[in-house]
């Protein structure tokens, strides 16, 4: 039936199928061991989702596995990375914790080490000095007082990138770096074993954030290349973005026991953490009175990188009418332990999603307009790997074909309210699924209506509606689908009440901690969230898969243009007026768009589509399908793999406006050399005729 | 209608209606003045089309003129270019003429003096030295004889493009070039007045051919940004591929003054053109007995450069069921200077196709199925410029909706045979409205007929079949289309007996004796010739529009894949072994392209399409649409702008294989340096996921 259209009352019986008991089940099994990737627990998982989407009840049309061999990096099990105060003399004062302390029942042998992967393997020893979070303005800072040459910074979590805390430590000739996770950003300040997990959600002691050490995404040795067992690899030392010194991370309890030891200045207020003393530069080194007293620190990494084969496990359902147009759902399946809300709490969601379309596919009671694609991908743990190579291999087709990409990592972080972020021409159906689902626990009040009290913003068309993020990150496998291939995406959670933690995530997140025990207990009993996330993802998967007329709109896009324009014009058009710089062309280009958008709009809201030859609407869907697109360019950031889209490619100038622009900007400003106010004109040029471009493919023919 | 196809019947009224004598009268009007870019006769070329393209019974739906702003280089009038022969005590001995010898009434004052376009200016004086075609070689074997650094160096046209004859003389310290036409190349070896034009179709003696010296096409400061008036600009001084030292053409009669004197060594056999002496290397400079003894030659060149406004004319058809689908019909409208030929000859046919179909449309009696786009682009002859910044400024749009590109630029080189290129897909669709169309002459014998005499090659599945060119070079306006965007395109005109003629082109090519006179006695006399290729891209433009299942096969283009892995694999499979590069990927990829091809050609035999819902065959002409697209790799050339076509880029390894691997490994072979051999393997990586990727496209869902 070609004019096949969303059906609520199929709405309806999805949503009231959806079940929470199924999906803590599925957390339960998912989380037996840790499946960190590639090892034996992730290839469990693997066959787990094979045998679910294979399932001739409740299964998808098809179910396979996709490899490919991809450079991981590794702590070695025979000789452990081990962190050491050791005295003039040699002698060991202080042994860091090598591995968390765990209960019988989580402390499996495959438990993996905490380690920062792709730190190098050395062994460094020098001074330590207390480096804030890493930043380049906190090693300038430090190296005004201490000289960091031959020093071990040891710097806390948070405001810097993993990767950046050593990369920004190496010129100032810091030899080796510790991170740790300040009860203060973590624990709103509680530090005591009884205040912590399993007696509160909080972090214990000993619990250590594990984390890939990279700055880029995708597998490092094949950027633009599936990893393929026999692609060209770039040499080792050709990558960049990780760390140049090893590092290390280490519990509160050992970085207590190192900071509050160290001499010299007392750090700015800024710089002072939840521990009860005075943070200290170092002098570099402990303090005279301390025990450890002229001591040092040293760092033995024996971490080693390796080729391994990562699977992406990837199902389907055929569309019935427009099966050459893909909805795709996906998470990712690794996790650094047991990972039961990183990412298996996504991944029970997703289990459930399949569980209840599958079983209406079987039945015949229901295919969707389209084909809805799912991915359980590999690897992301490491750097978004299963997916970014997903998109490197299938490039073509995917973005000629693909409506939009949704994302369920972390389903929930904490039961307060939806989280959304997406482009600007998809709020609109998250807000139509979102207030058809009850929110968990407030059975009379919507996901949306409960969403909007967290979070909201008045908008020049629809006044106050709930805040839907920007997808400037690349915080999960949405990256390579918004940044490189352009594809419309969302990622939704559920999340904190923020004005009851300052947690800068989950504290369990990335530990040994994150386990079935943890998330049902103190994430979310009874797992309502969770259903309110499948509940709210499910209504926009099917929405995106099943409406006539795609809904994706594009006037809500125009709408941020202008935002991000006016911006730009209050931030840079006096200077650039200065150095003769015109923004013209750029005001131009959003205008253009608003109004062909207006008149696409228009045109959908008065025309009869379903009573229109089916082209018709096809060709308004393709309009709408491929706008994101139209604000790709290859060459726009060609020093930054895989950021090709001019409105959300990442930026380091933090300005709420086109981030090519604002870091250009922002560079010329600092220098002012004539090259540099030239890269803001070309730039300006690149986005000027990106968003025009945008705008002509709003317009029907010419 | 959304099941409407190509109508026979409305395909044999198109060819009836199709007149010589209207092609003659556009000639004829066309060619009146010089229009050169940007002149006033280019400004009233532009009238022309307009007028032509709006009128209310034989116009377009639409016509309009789009403006760029592009970066050009002329001669300056009030100071012509000069070269001259200076004796050791500044006596001018010889000037060479500035203008070429023209009737009465040929000589307007437009005609614009023979000049390099962005030679720079400059005033080098020398030794002359003669260096053949300019070929790396032809100065390298020269340098062995004579110290190059100093002189001037006259070579003649072919062998190597125009800027390279400077570009490659510049290392070795020559200071000026001449380029001539050699009647040897040109006239069959005439050399008289008497036996040239206006007497034969033959270059005179004082015929200059003019054109531009780039090796990139485009406005050369606005790579990938379409040249609007605020657009950034690259600085001059950052333009590559330009001549870095002044060269100037001049004609065969001041070449043989200057080469017959020149002493030295012999040249080789091979640089030996039609003079009726030897062609001597140069001593430097002229031989003891000469006139011109120890004389220098001296270049006094005045061009300048200057940003001016150049104009495309756009007119369109709407189509009547998939508007949103475009078939696009285009020519230059520049000249050098009369242009009869280049481009009028084009012109006139385009003018032609649309007086006859605006005429159906006009009267109701016909809408194509898709929209046609016709385009008159504006300064091609300085280097595909028009047609280039039109596709930069449209890029997504034309790339998403853009089902072919046919450009006729010189529709009649000669009388005696069709010329096509083409990718392999639409050469059956060439075939189709060959065999329709009479050949002029032959009555009873088709043009198809006529050209598989003159040009045919053995296809494993059509048996022997005329040879199509591939779309490898730069040579006219489909280059944008093809390498920068992917489009599948068509290049076609009426050309030589090989048998007849050795001339590199007609001879009256780029000089002002390319006029109505010349075109109408000497290239095509009754325009039979322009009638049949009007019929014949009239009729390959009016079946890609108007077909249900668009004509393009995607068997053909695994045909052709698989005769450039059979070379690839030929050439370089041992030497790749033994550096353990694999080919295997890429022999998988080729495979897998041939294997989802057959598939989809089945489809579409076995299916009867006009009863299937209409996305059926949408989805499928989808496919056709954008198999070319995934050909592209934005990275896979970066050194060359606008190439991505990872088959049909320029190579200059010269084999009949993919053009980056080839080239690839000719430097590494030449090198041997594993980074060298890194970069075959990287090329054959990208390769094999394009290849690969095309052939997933090809898979209707998974
Ligand atoms: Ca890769
Ligand atoms: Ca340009
Ligand atoms: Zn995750
Ligand atoms: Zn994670
Ligand atoms: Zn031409
Ligand atoms: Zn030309």
């Amino acid at each position: 039936d070609v004019v096949k259209d969303v059906d609520e009352s199929f709405i309806k019986t999805f949503l009231s199928a959806v079940d929470n008991i199924q999906i803590e089940k599925n957390l339960w099994e998912l989380t037996k061991v840790p499946h960190m990737a590639t090892t034996r627990g992730d290839e469990q998982t693997v066959q787990i989702m094979l045998k679910r989407w294979q399932d001739p009840e409740t299964g998808l049309d098809q179910a396979w596995r996709e490899e490919y061999m991809v450079y991981l990096s590794f702590p070695d099990p025979k000789n452990p990375n081990k962190v050491t105060v050791v005295s003039p003399s040699d002698t060991v004062l202080h042994t860091v914790r090598e591995k968390e302390k765990l209960s019988a029942d989580q402390n499996d042998t495959e438990v993996v080490q905490p380690y920062a992967a792709y730190s190098p393997a050395g062994h460094p020893k020098g001074k330590l000095v207390y480096a804030n979070q890493g930043k380049p303005s906190d090693y300038k800072l430090l190296n005004q007082t201490v000289d960091l040459r031959g020093t071990i910074a040891i710097t806390r979590y948070g405001g810097a990138g993993r990767a950046d805390k050593a990369i920004n430590a190496a010129p100032y000739g810091v030899i080796g770096v510790l991170v740790y996770t300040d009860p203060l950003d973590i624990n709103d300040g509680r530090m005591s074993e009884t205040d912590t997990y399993p007696h509160s959600w909080y972090m214990p002691p000993s619990g250590v954030e594990r984390g890939s050490f990279t700055s880029q995404f995708g597998d490092l040795r094949t950027p633009y290349l599936a990893a393929k067992e026999e692609t060209y690899r770039i040499p080792v030392e050709n990558i960049t973005g990780i760390p140049p010194i090893p590092i290390q991370p280490i519990g509160f309890e050992d970085a207590y026991k190192l900071i509050c030891e160290l001499g010299g200045e007392a750090a700015p207020a800024a710089w002072q953490g939840a521990f009860n003393c005075t943070y200290n530069f170092g002098g570099p080194g402990f303090k005279q009175t301390s025990v450890f007293n002229n001591s040092d620190v040293k760092l033995d990494i024996f971490n080693y990188e390796k080729l391994k084969n990562s699977s992406n496990v990837m199902g389907v359902i055929r569309g019935s009418v427009e099966p050459d147009r893909y909805v795709i759902y996906g998470n990712h399946r690794d996790s650094w332990v047991y990972g039961a809300i990183d990412p298996s709490s996504g991944t029970s969601v997703m289990l459930e999603l399949t569980r209840v379309l599958g079983m209406m596919v079987k039945q015949g009671k229901w295919r969707p307009r389209r084909s809805i694609i799912f991915g359980s991908w590999g690897a992301e743990e490491f750097g978004l790997i299963g997916s970014t190579e997903y998109t490197e291999q299938y490039y073509t087709k995917l973005s000629e074909r693909t409506v939009a990409y949704i994302n369920v990592d972390i389903a929930v972080f904490a039961n307060a309210t939806l989280r959304a972020s997406g482009m600007p021409s998809v709020q609109n159906v998250i807000f139509t699924a979102a207030k058809q689902v009850s929110a968990p626990g407030l059975d009379s009040k919507s996901v949306y209506d409960n969403w909007i009290q967290y979070s909201n913003r008045t908008s020049p068309a629809h006044g106050i509606i709930p805040g839907v993020g920007s997808m400037t990150g690349a915080g999960s496998d949405y990256a390579a689908f918004v940044h490189y291939l352009g594809i419309t995406s969302i990622d939704i959670s559920y999340t904190y009440d923020r004005s009851k933690t300052n947690a800068r995530i989950y504290p369990a997140y990335h530990t040994a901690y994150d386990s079935f025990d943890y998330a049902s207990k103190f994430i979310d009993p009874g797992f309502f969230s969770h259903q309110a996330v499948a509940r709210t993802a499910g209504n926009i998967l099917i929405r995106l898969a099943d409406s006539l007329v795609l809904p994706i709109n594009c006037s809500d896009y125009a709408e941020s243009l202008e935002d991000y324009l006016k911006t730009a014009v209050d931030l840079y058009q006096h200077q650039l007026q200065a150095k003769h710089i015109s923004m013209e062309p750029l005001k131009r280009a959003v205008a253009s768009f608003r109004s062909a958008a207006a008149h696409l709009d228009q045109v959908i809201r008065t025309t009869d589509l379903a009573n229109e030859i089916p082209l018709k609407v096809r060709g308004i869907n393709d309009q709408l399908m491929l706008l994101d697109r139209a604000f790709l360019d290859p060459l726009a950031f060609q020093d930054k793999y895989g950021y090709r889209h001019v409105l959300w490619a990442s930026s380091s100038a933090g300005k709420p406006t086109f981030p090519g622009l604002a870091d250009a900007y922002a560079n010329a400003q600092s220098s002012d050399q004539a090259s540099d106010w030239d890269k803001v004109h070309d730039h300006l040029s690149v986005l000027s005729q990106a968003i025009e471009g945008a705008a002509h493919t709003l317009v029907d023919v010419i």
